[in-house]
């Protein structure tokens, strides 16, 4: 294998001859052996990085800091990356120890090499072009890791509120469909009053409505950087302009309206917005679960379990049991959502341990943000297109359970009173009669008057029905 | 209000004259004005405390360092509080600061004060005998209060095991009252083949009896302990025999077979044995909040839900829904299970934030085990007395359910193979018909012959039934 | 004992006679003998049930469903518990079963005695005003709790916004008070460059006030409330106009401006909005927490640690070390940080847990929540005033460690080049010389650049010095 | 696209011809596109499920279930899988839905497929040899499931417990070596005592000993299987000779000495031994993280810090801070710990979940568990051969720390008095004084005294030295 040599603090080191990266990041592939997933499996970090060396070279160019010749190689090159080429030289454990900066030299090497290529060098020759002096110009991992995170989450929180969203329109859509559908509501497993399917499902809808406001809240939190903070957050070696430009220039590359957070000591030892970001994809891990576990519940059957709706079928369930069907994409949904709790405590505990100056632990948390955040675009996904849009209701079933059920005397309190009502249920349990047959039995009210307080409109809303004239009246 | 003066590294202080706690304790009720619990609400701790006092007093009696008045004294007064006298002068925080500092002087205080009472003494007159020269000597809050903890948990943990064998047997019971009757057994909440209640409560009995293992081991943990180790575990100005005395002596005292710990230094540091017996109380939660969901879903309806069992009524399930009853005893359970789980996380946490040669968090360490242990001691107990031995089945629904299922086709798949049994369940599915009915006019087998396959100790275990004629032998 | 006979769907039952809650309550007694902590325990619930069923008699009277004279009693009655009376009555514990029902019951019957008495009636004539079916009126166990538990979070959330400011005002008046004191910045714990000891205590005082916003936002979710909802949020049995009454009654009641959920079926069963409190609270506890080690670390030594701070001597740390002092203050704080980080888990894993049409484990949450914000209170509280306001620098030491550190070559970089600064560096590491002599002894910078270069202005925030004549110049 | 036509239960479908794989798998792929993890990459996962599939056809072969080709050609398959061979064709996502189903039924499809092959048959051609007929023959899902991970997941614990020993042994070899290295010890971050720096290292070795005991015990429950357990642990089509049978064949063929549990129904839908697994693999992670945290400590500096040992340099650690190296190793363990805790939490969510019969989530408990022991694994290798190893010491530092320390007057209590020490300490807080020379000054004991109380091995241990006449007798 051909190689190339490269210094650094510690020595020398041969670097194969071919590659973009160079010996910091050759040390990191040995000191970070964890996970096998190298950082190039997070597009939008790797996207997000090519944008800040390309501000920070534009920066450092109108600040008179970096030629021309320099910054158009540099920009040329984070371009290329940002239009997905040499993503595959971003080989850095995405758990790795010193707190990013693996990863910010391997962008910079990458860079450099690649720069260095456009001007007509070898990759290698740093005397032309060098990864720390120009590329990182200006710079310090301490704010360049932080904001690449935060534009990189940004962006999947985007593409999550859109899942999301379309997540939310498939449950109206199926509330519309089954709204005229009459069902008995339960709370704590025990039947308890009637409802329509339509309400149940609407609650989904809403319920992700809300999640999606908590998210763009969360994530427009993302938006205040700390680029021109260096070292630790006093702006060491930086030229006093050079924040609000780069700021400046990175918003315009990204098309995302950065600022610059207003104290950036704070900001570059600060993790709060991450731990706020993942605390609200918890919330939304929690409702999806819930919302899965009802779907699970409600489809229980077919025959020894509520059996009220039906989701589409997505393959065979057993090998064993022929015709068994199970509700494998709202389980597989609450297991994304176990992990994304799971992420949230890492995230807690990785945030909890920063020390004085800087959170060392920020990989782990770009790690485990990357993670729920993906994969929960993926579970509305699938949960949206495999399962809520082919979801049917048992509507006969469904209304024979409230036709039959003792909560139906619920709705007849304000009429017999509390403790006839009480005496009707406790008839019902004992003989297994119906409530609305117990009561045209003893007399307490005429079947027309049942009929009007017992139909849907009545049951759903809060609506007291008027009667005409009650049996009792007429006794 | 009379008071009396008395003297630390910071000054003088009055304190009331009546209190038997000192100038520490006070500071420390000063400090840690937290939960408002006190250390006296832990009745073990008190107790451990003052033994592990009395065996320090009897021990340096021994070695010539405490003479005999002070020795007895000191040894009344400790056992005073372990007949559960002044255990009320225990008024420092649970929560506190200083490594449980407060905890050991509030203890070498009281014992002092009411030590210097039983020689004739005024409390305060600390010349006589001394809270920290007498009562803690030999000893540093690094190694009493974490000895005073093991000996409380394991205390806690064996009245938990006790509950929960009682729990094991009310499950046990009711397997074997429920052992014949027939049910479905369902895999992610959809039908699947036949078993016994019995065989389905057995499993909650059995899984009871494996946390007790599992809890057995971890509480054995607890009985290594660090006396003699003083400050750091290099056992600075003890004397050499010191340790293995103090042992001997505390395990006489509370008749439970200590050990000290074989490297002093890592004891005295280490949370490790309560990070290990919190995991397994997460367990036994993960376990209990399992079985109580399925209690509830096992008796949710009465009409719209599995109505398989009934829960004893325990009291009136709402206000506005005549007749209604809840599973209240399971939920509560499954609460103080969630609340186990989220002090798991609190020992995890101050167990891993631990620094040098010593944890300094380990007062919530005990603030959560102790909730923990005490609060699955009454879930149980509940749940054992006001839930499980009430449960009755409703034995012809569960019958019914079994003869309407389609899973039945499983048990026919090795007569008539998996092709005739897809076909056979499909129909079911799609007619609303039974399996028994399908078959027998398919004339895929006959009628003794599947009732031979379909009793229920064909279906309940693994017993492949010989067919005499089969249908298709006839054929 | 004088008892008196009570009946409810299970049965008669004596009793206490001179109690004011009834057989609900007594079976609440029974049902859940947990933590022994009574509800009365937690006083901004008892005052916001009295407040709701206050709103609700009001809300009735007006619209002619309760009488004038019931009306009043009950007002009465609200008005007495909101003035602190008969909270000792709130006997049912905190963790129950039943989704809360207990509690309000516990309510009801409080509420319908004390009104009796007003009336002139005994306690238990319930004929005269009955705890369901005047005071419960319109009401549902699954409105009332969750909006008395939503208002009295939002009261306790208030409390800790006040705590938190204080304490951020605390660390800004620090920051002021060590503005000019110039100390080394750390990065990873290792040393990196200068700042002053002002603008790491502002980054306090920041992450505060970020807090601070966030836990705004997040109480303010608590303002909509579910009254009227009824048992599962259709409105079952309650007049259209009742849900818009009474919350305007409340807001007139408890001075807050509260709304109504705009879908009440989700609005009964969803805790997102607890979720995201509690998510908030982690977050403060997380930054607690970080504040917290590093005051710990700050303050480590006196001799053997960073030595750059002192805190406050709180009370004495040792029995066995003379004149040992530890940060008893922060360790405390800690503490609590990692019970809410629990306390948070238990919320989720509850939250995550409902199902259908109502979460049953709502006062686990409230136990939860109301200990994480009472908790903080007063960890902010003691922060502040037992440690914080007391802090003092050991400034000579500070300004030692800049003068002697290697990290200040950093600041020559623009100066005198990476390569050459990093050959300055690697003399210092191996001679343990100071970088300032080996600057001047190599002429790389003269006495007054160099002093001009490294002066704290220039060194603690993005400012390049204008060399007047360099060293190299010269040469 | 060559393809070949699969059916299953919902229909016909087109897979490419070329792979092993066959429909179930293809919607599985479908269903489940999460993490883009396919199970492939867990090794032993995938050579579990072969060994199991190849005892089950040897099994059914002794049983005369199975005929002898069919039986080799499966078997041939499995090992050719065991050898490493077709893992690429393990498509399904790590986290799926179905309770592992696709998992197993991959399996099924490319060993049928395979075995089909070797017997002269084109892929698909399933008459010849079925995948769910023939290689999944009395088996189910919800047997082979749990046991394959069992076995996987007892593979990698003993591959960690080796990787633990390695480290465990590399602390204590830096025992040895620092054995005669003085220090101070700390408690709470303060100075406390001395003690070796030999001690300290060895606490981490015998903590690491501990652990290693406790996985032992947590793995050993892993080699409880419940093959023959089939639908849900009844046995139910399974012949009863079977269980034993095949579990004597797997355990010839993985040579692990498994055992079938006693109650198979129970074993088929419990988690428990998983989540005590995972509970230790977190206290692993809180142990390894401590002693990560203590190694950044005790090396921070160099100059501003502690400075009492040196990490060997791994990687340059500032693009901005010349000569700045960071602790990256202990910083990368620590997040693998992190992570840890946050998967233990992700497995005791699965594991509560469970429903009856069987637990639907294992899949993410596989996922959860996998990661854990595998970066655990690598985390303990890194941070044996990247960073103890190459531990160096600060002899002299360590030792001037200790002379000048306040704390030595501890060791002088006994001699002197508390009240003498107290003075002592005072007056070296005040002056910066040492207490050598303030006790020398004060007369209080001899030069010769003192050289032999403050020995190393009369403060490192408990050691009381007798005075051969000390100053106070002269005076």
């Amino acid at each position: 294998m051909s190689t190339r040599i490269e210094h650094d603090l510690l020595g020398d080191r041969d670097v194969p001859a071919e590659v973009y990266w160079g010996v910091h990041t050759l040390r990191a592939i040995e000191n970070f052996p964890i996970t096998g997933q190298a950082i190039s499996s997070y597009t939008e970090l790797i996207n997000a990085l090519a944008a800040i060396k390309q501000a920070a070279a534009l920066s450092n160019n109108a600040l008179g800091l970096l030629d021309d010749r320099r910054t158009q190689a540099i920009v040329a090159a984070c371009e290329e990356l940002r239009a997905g080429k040499l993503h595959e030289q971003f080989v850095v454990d995405v758990i790795q120890g010193g707190a990013g900066t693996s990863t910010n030299m391997n962008a910079n090497e990458v860079i450099a090499n690649r720069a260095l290529e456009l001007l007509g060098h070898n990759k290698g020759e740093y005397q032309h072009l060098h990864p720390n002096e120009h590329v990182n110009m200006g710079q310090s991992t301490n704010d360049v890791y932080p904001t690449a995170l935060r534009i990189a989450t940004w962006s999947g929180a985007q593409q999550l509120l859109q899942a999301m969203s379309v997540l939310r329109q498939a449950f109206a859509d199926k509330a519309e469909e089954f709204k005229d559908i009459l069902k008995m509501g339960r709370t704590q497993l025990q039947d308890a009053v009637p409802m329509t399917l339509g309400q149940e499902f609407m609650t989904y809808a809403v319920m992700m409505g809300e999640d999606e406001l908590r998210l763009n809240e969360a994530s427009a939190l993302m938006l205040e950087i700390n680029l021109g903070a260096t070292a630790i957050g006093t702006g060491i070696n930086a030229h006093p302009d050079y924040a609000p430009l780069v700021c400046k220039q990175l918003s315009a590359i990204t098309g995302i309206d950065l600022i610059t957070a207003p104290n950036l000591i704070e900001a570059t030892q600060d993790c709060g917005a991450f731990v706020q970001l993942s605390g609200v994809l918890k919330r939304v891990a929690v409702k999806l679960s819930k919302t899965c576990n009802d779907l699970r519940l409600l489809s229980s059957g077919p025959r020894a379990g509520f059996g009220e709706i039906n989701l589409p079928a997505r393959q065979a369930g057993s090998s064993i049991m022929p015709g068994k069907v199970n509700p494998v994409i709202p389980e597989v949904v609450t297991q994304v959502a176990y992990e994304v709790i799971g992420n949230d405590l890492t995230v807690t505990m990785a945030a909890e341990a920063g020390q004085l100056q800087l959170n060392a632990f920020e990989p782990v948390i770009a790690y485990s943000l990357y993670r729920s955040v993906r994969h929960l675009i993926n579970a509305c996904h699938t949960l949206t297109e495999h399962c809520v849009k082919g979801i049917t209701a048992n509507r006969d079933h469904l209304r024979a359970l409230v036709a039959n059920s003792i909560g139906l005397v619920t709705a007849l309190n304000p009429y017999i009173g509390y403790a006839a009502a009480t005496d009707v249920a406790a008839e019902a349990h004992a003989t297994g009669g119906g409530v609305y047959d117990i009561v045209l039995a003893r007399g307490l009210l005429t079947r027309e008057q049942l009929d009007a307080v017992l139909k849907p409109e009545a049951l759903t809303q809060p609506r007291l029905e008027p009667l005409v004239a009650s049996a009792n009246d007429k006794a």
